[in-house]
């Protein structure tokens, strides 16, 4: 029963990533002394795209896995398939990456229950081998392996929590909205706008954040920008944009959308 | 193993449809530019109507997905299917809107459990692409793919709301109740009903949605209308179809549907 | 892979029918246009007798789905059974009808969970048609086909509503309980019960559906009658017939029973 | 495909059956007329000796099923299985007692979830036939066919109800503790203790029944008598037999227990 | 298709018991007359001991299920295997000790799904027989044949209860904590341990137990001191083994551990 | 059919170990009684590496089980696997340990389903012996079988609390944090930290952990400590160290994160 063995992640040149703060560093330590690290931070803030930079710059396969309720052990883990009436072991991510040396990618780890991640703890800790009862084989990681999880604080509270003792298997990293200018230099860098409009839109956001009454305080991602100035460059009028990509996404809530509407046509 | 690739949706000629706002202009930007679009509005607004629409005028097959609390993963993705012994992989409608470049509606979005939308993310950022476990395949999409969502804002209040994370992957475009001369125009253009009976059925639900001490707002949609119309071409006579057609699906409170028989016997 | 497909429903002379207001025409014009219907109405007033009876009237086969909280979408749209070594897919009662072109009678509609009947929707609207992903096969409506439910407003109250999303699809026809000639009527064409203790029996549901106190109100239907009549046509004593065909199952109440008791006492 | 029939139930001479008022009378009226029967009662109270006494009497074999939360549609409709490499049909209890014309026991009904007893909806009205989907097969009752359930109401309270849709399918029949007398001869009869002792047993339950404040109420059943009597019998001294045999069954609250075994002291 | 049947249960001489009431009594006279017995007490009291002694002594195989929220009616009654490509029937542990006349002990009933239970009424009534839908077959206890179960009714109070429709099919045994000496006699008699320090043991149980406030009563069980004198037999010293054995495992309120530290510094 | 047998665990040099107080006598002697051990105490204490500690000097294998809520007993005990066409059954962890006479250890058994554990407890009592349904077999522990938990007292309060009927059945250790040179040691022992530094985080932990009104208390476990010192060896700034290894896996508080960084801007 020879396991299958699948190569996933980024390839090709190192893509374009602005550092917010001492994430680089820290990510770099942690991988050399094979400490797991937690992406904290809200939606939209770049968890995601920071991993693939890392993961190219360190030079290893990522392997990404979208948590949620329904992820089973045997999704991270692996299981038997019948295939031409022989039972065949197929690995699932986590052998994968333990195999492989590579970064293996919680995305939204919260939404995993538990259970599940209790699956994964002898990885996180000095222990970096799992034993797979369904083949009798204990799996330890290649070197260069790393577990890396991202989670919202702001947007779990109250609701789904991760145990501590999931939570403190692992180095921690918060991630926020970046400064103006620096938006401004993501927006740029990523949808090839021109500056000037490239700042108006940051400082809408800006604004938009600052606005508490109004609830939207961490949604205002620079995801949202970057869409709206996707459909800039792509020659949608500025307002509508604004008004379909940053608007409409954060709220249904007619005080909300006028209110965000009127500083749109401040900004534009 | 080959996966079995089906090709589904609208053929023929671009069937009649009343554009409302901006909806035609923007969803084509978004198009064009790989933003995935959500459609948020009530119930019988148009939306499904609208996204065959733009199917057939951009000439890309569609995939619908009609979104329920039991929709699983696989539902989306696919799943091996045994077949004359032998163990064969069947794309989901995700997996074939993808390989085809098609349109993928999910109709109803917010049906679906969270953690079964978590799967579609990579298909909504910069990524296009999803990384299918089973058959150890990374699926990008063709050109032309667009992943759209239906939404119904007012009624999802309270109950089943879309998380944040997900909703903030796609542009958002709101759909309201049209205008009399609108709807008027709608009946006629899809019923064959006379201009003078659509504009009375067109006022009847002007009046209905106005009467806003009897909750029924948003509920009161074009759908019911046509249903009316279209008793009403085939000979029944007007009161009756607007009982049945309109009164009869909107409400079983007593005070109600009096209040709403009133009104009826008042436009006819 | 051929289906196997079955005909199912009544056959032979139409059944006696007494109708109680407009409902047989309404059905008539709803099956030419094509537009779903809805009876509203209390357990036991005659809903699914009227649809055997209109299948039998216009011609149709009828196939019954009697709805429930484990309904599965398989179990009406079909599944793979494995049959000496092959897989055979075996149509389930939707697409049983639709490939008649019968009527497909959900029974107690809101006892289904929304989701399962969101799978129908697209049989509810202008398209008619249903893709059946497991057999990549687009399954439109053969002339004829008409999708109908039953629906009991009052005694849902407060459990189970259908989602005005799928209700708004249907036509809605309202029964209620007949007026006591009528009820004579349909006593005698049923159980061929004497016309003076019809009247009586039909007088005695009045009074008890009166006595709002007891709160059986909708409870008391033309079927307990039917059955009382049944036993009493049988040779049960009056008295006896009633006590455990109409106030049995009406009640465990030790107060109401009696103040039923009573009333079957002055009745005969 | 041949479902495989089973016969089950009692067989042999008529066993011995204490009628408690007109329970015969009426079953027999309802077993001629098809009518399906509901017998309500306390549990322990003789309603299960009782259906067996009928199946006897009226020559029908007697299918029983006791229902439970668990039990789903296949396990009373029936199942595929899987029999040296060739998938056969296996009736469940309902069709095994509709190809028999037996009698179909559904013991404590309010067990099995409402969704479930739905499908037996079809036998307990005037269609008496049941269509199985998976077997394409509509199957109608044989003479002699007969619906029965138990039902305790005053257990249920709060709990779980029968839905009246179900509930008012059936024609209702209650039964009570028996008085004294009558118990006195249901101990004899079915455990040949002496007449004495018997009456001691059934005035001891008399006042168990009585003392409301213990909350004892309809527990005190003739199975716990007929227990004790048994024990005694077999030569267990009397007041060890009603501690271990009716006081030890009916409570853990060290109040209930000790007035209990006052009375049991007063008895013996 | 022959079932597997297997023989499980204690065999070798007659182990060691102390009575501590009638138990061993009543419970042969129950025997005799095939009623089922419900064992109640605390955790710890020796209610399986006294079950593993009372087979012996009555020469019956002992099988023994323990019962938990998971038990599924398979579970109880047996389940098709497949087995080299053929499928075999399983008897499960109420098969197998129906066919031996083996004593059927199921520990903890409370735990079970009470639909799970209500399986094996008819088992715990006079017809001593159940009906395997499964395997079409009726299988009826062989003589010896008997139901034992056991349930603590201090620990299930607010959770789970026995429902009445089961527990009032059982004779029930109630144990209680033995008195110091007779505690004294099984500490000997189950360790070795000398009798100065077992009655040490023994009374520092008693002056726990007496301690109402601190809210342990039932909890202080002869098999903590059991637990306790094994340590101290094999070397442990005394106050040592009582921490560890008798304090540790009966609460982590840190109050409840030091005012029982200081009973064990006076006891030893 | 051979059951599948694997030895896993710790094998080479008996590691670095710090005891805290008499655990390793306490382990010893109950590992010699056969007696269950429980382990108490929060996160991060060194649970786990007591145990391998443990197994190593007693030169028994480990076989470790993460407990999770969707622990089934097929996952303790074992299951039939397909493998060639043939059934051949594979023994769970519990099986194997019990076949190698090794150290069972399930760590967070709060997590698994009471139900679950059941299954377990003849092996925590004198039987030591499991039957094992599905394979017709009685299974005894080889010498030198020991089963060990751990649990977290502190953490688990008012959610999931471990049964007096499965808790009873172990001896119990408690553990606490260790007193700040004896962590100091720790830190120096397993990193190769330098005393000076190594104190300072002891000393660092020690304010944490008294600053009650933050609400970190038992969280601030020596895991964390260690994590810090890997990163500063690795040469991390000690500041930056602490914050992204001991302070963001304690919390997203504002206030806390705050209060924290200003302790740690203290100690370096």
């Amino acid at each position: 029963m020879r396991p299958l063995v699948s190569t996933e992640g980024p390839t090709g040149a190192l893509p374009w990533y602005r550092p917010l703060a001492d994430e680089v560093t820290v990510f770099t330590h942690c991988h050399r002394a094979g400490l797991p690290v937690l992406l904290k931070g809200p939606t939209g803030c770049g968890k995601t795209r920071f991993v693939e930079h890392m993961a190219l710059r360190l030079e290893r396969p990522l392997v990404t896995v979208a948590c949620h309720d329904d992820t089973a052990a045997a999704d991270l883990i692996g299981r038997h398939l019948i295939l031409g009436g022989d039972t065949v072991w197929n690995d699932g991510p986590a052998l994968r990456a333990l195999r492989q040396g590579a970064i293996l990618y919680l995305d939204e780890i919260a939404e995993a229950r538990p259970d599940v991640l209790a699956v994964l703890h002898p990885l996180a800790d000095h222990r970096r081998t799992i034993f797979v009862d369904r083949i009798g084989e204990a799996v330890g990681a290649q070197p260069g392996f790393l577990l890396v999880a991202s989670y919202n604080p702001g947007y779990q509270r109250g609701l789904k929590e991760l145990k501590p003792s999931t939570r403190q298997r692992f180095v921690a990293l918060s991630f926020q909205h970046p400064a103006a200018e620096v938006e401004q230099e993501i927006l740029s860098g990523e949808t090839g706008i021109d500056p000037a409009r490239a700042l108006r839109l940051a400082r809408l956001a800006h604004r938009l954040r600052q606005l508490e009454h109004l609830g939207l305080g961490d949604a205002v991602s620079t995801r949202l920008l970057v869409d709206a100035a996707r459909l800039m460059v792509g020659g949608l009028e500025a307002r509508q944009a604004c008004r379909v990509a940053i608007v409409g996404p954060l709220s249904d809530d007619r005080d909300v959308v006028e209110a965000a509407h009127d500083l749109v046509a401040l900004a534009f």
